[in-house]
């Protein structure tokens, strides 16, 4: 069993203490938040508390709150031969001040408190500065995910680029595919198929091999009308990543 | 049961046969195409040829051939009361030079050979110059999909863009993470779960409202961090997509 105590109110801490309140490899001793009333839902079911000279005692103390918050929070736990990590994709181990051991336990994935997750399914990068440290926190993402892996404080700043592009970029291009169905009302309904379909391709195919359209193509007819289609920022973004992907294939075809 | 000659020996062509063939509402007359061999796999299953001139009696002709195929094939097609349809979203309803009546059936989304294709959940856009006919195609649309669409020319050019922009483009920025995870060690697959979580999003957000992420927080330090990582192409296309992005929020907040 590995005692956990998690501070922090946002949206992933709240999907985490459900997890670990619910996970018999876990045992949550405590939740901390500077308001009490954001966490006030937990009572009867675990301890909680809004200061940090009542922390109880436990084996990894994990920090869910935003990033700028990490070296402030972290620099008033004072312990020794405890393991204090942070959750964040975008921060280093190092920004931890804590005077304790230090970790970074970071599931990747995009958390709102109305959508519930299943964790199982979420990946894990863990990093520790001790091969003892790394095997715990192993240990606690086996138990609740089943993709685990080491990533260092290097790699997970580039997956943090990385996870822009394929998540909130890809989000945008879906805004704009909206704005277009908006404008000529066309349901948006109609796309969500092919959406799905172009992220589900990926288990089968490398998105190098599952590129279609007319800038794979080169085709430059279709560019055209569709560029007469279009707003200005649609226009500029349509000519870039046009460009963008010719790039790709010219060089590597 | 309606009768219908498919032309053409493409993916699109290959799965429509496939799902004629086994739709007892649907009666698969005959298959063209100007070569034989690829579409030989058919013979015992329905009729072939790759001779207009031998084309049977159906109540409806489809036009599964390149955008820039449609004109020259249909201009061959000298029917009297009968329907000949193209299958292109790029495509209005003119394009079809034939002297019999004219409609579109537009199945939306991306087909390749390999992969199986469930015609149930893909949305199929029609359109055609007569109620009769139009009448005609959404009952072969209902044969074989849940989500049928009246959609004329102007709107069927808008909603190709669109789908550019969510499938085409979309593609790519999963091809940029891929680039970004291989030059730093990171298995691309620790990724999936986000891109696949982003596009089932969608059933219970409009992507306005599912946008997360640096740009949308305005987080100017993240922005500059994550610019510092990347290499000139990644970066221009980092850069306005932020700007797209800050500018919709902005705007519309």
């Amino acid at each position: 069993m590995i005692n956990v105590i998690l501070l922090g109110g946002g949206n992933l801490a709240y999907h985490l203490t459900n997890e670990f309140l619910n996970n018999a490899a876990i045992n949550l001793v405590q939740v901390y938040n500077r308001s009490l009333a954001s966490i006030s839902y937990l009572k009867g079911k675990t301890a909680i508390t809004n200061d940090i000279k009542q922390l109880k005692e436990a084996d990894i103390y994990m920090l869910c709150v935003s990033d700028n918050a990490i070296s402030e929070l972290s620099i008033q736990l004072i312990f020794k031969n405890k393991l204090v990590v942070h959750t964040s994709g975008a921060m280093g181990l190092n920004t931890l001040k804590s005077t304790s051991n230090k970790g970074v336990f970071y599931p990747l994935q995009s958390f709102s408190k109305e959508k519930e997750v299943n964790f199982s399914n979420i990946p894990i990068g863990i990093e520790a500065n001790r091969t003892k440290d790394e095997d715990l926190l192993m240990q606690l993402a086996k138990a609740i995910s089943k993709q685990c892996y080491l990533i260092n404080s290097e790699q997970r700043k580039h997956l943090h680029v990385a996870a822009v592009f394929v998540n909130n970029f890809v989000n945008h291009m879906y805004v704009l595919g909206n704005e277009i169905c908006d404008a000529h009302q066309i349901p948006f309904e109609i796309l969500t198929p092919l959406i799905q379909e172009t992220a589900l391709k990926l288990s089968s195919l490398s998105p190098f091999e599952a590129q279609t359209g007319p800038a794979k193509r080169n085709d430059s007819q279709t560019i055209e009308t569709h560029l007469s289609l279009i707003c200005e920022n649609q226009q500029k973004i349509y000519k870039l990543l046009t460009q963008s992907i010719k790039n790709t294939y010219g060089k590597k075809l």
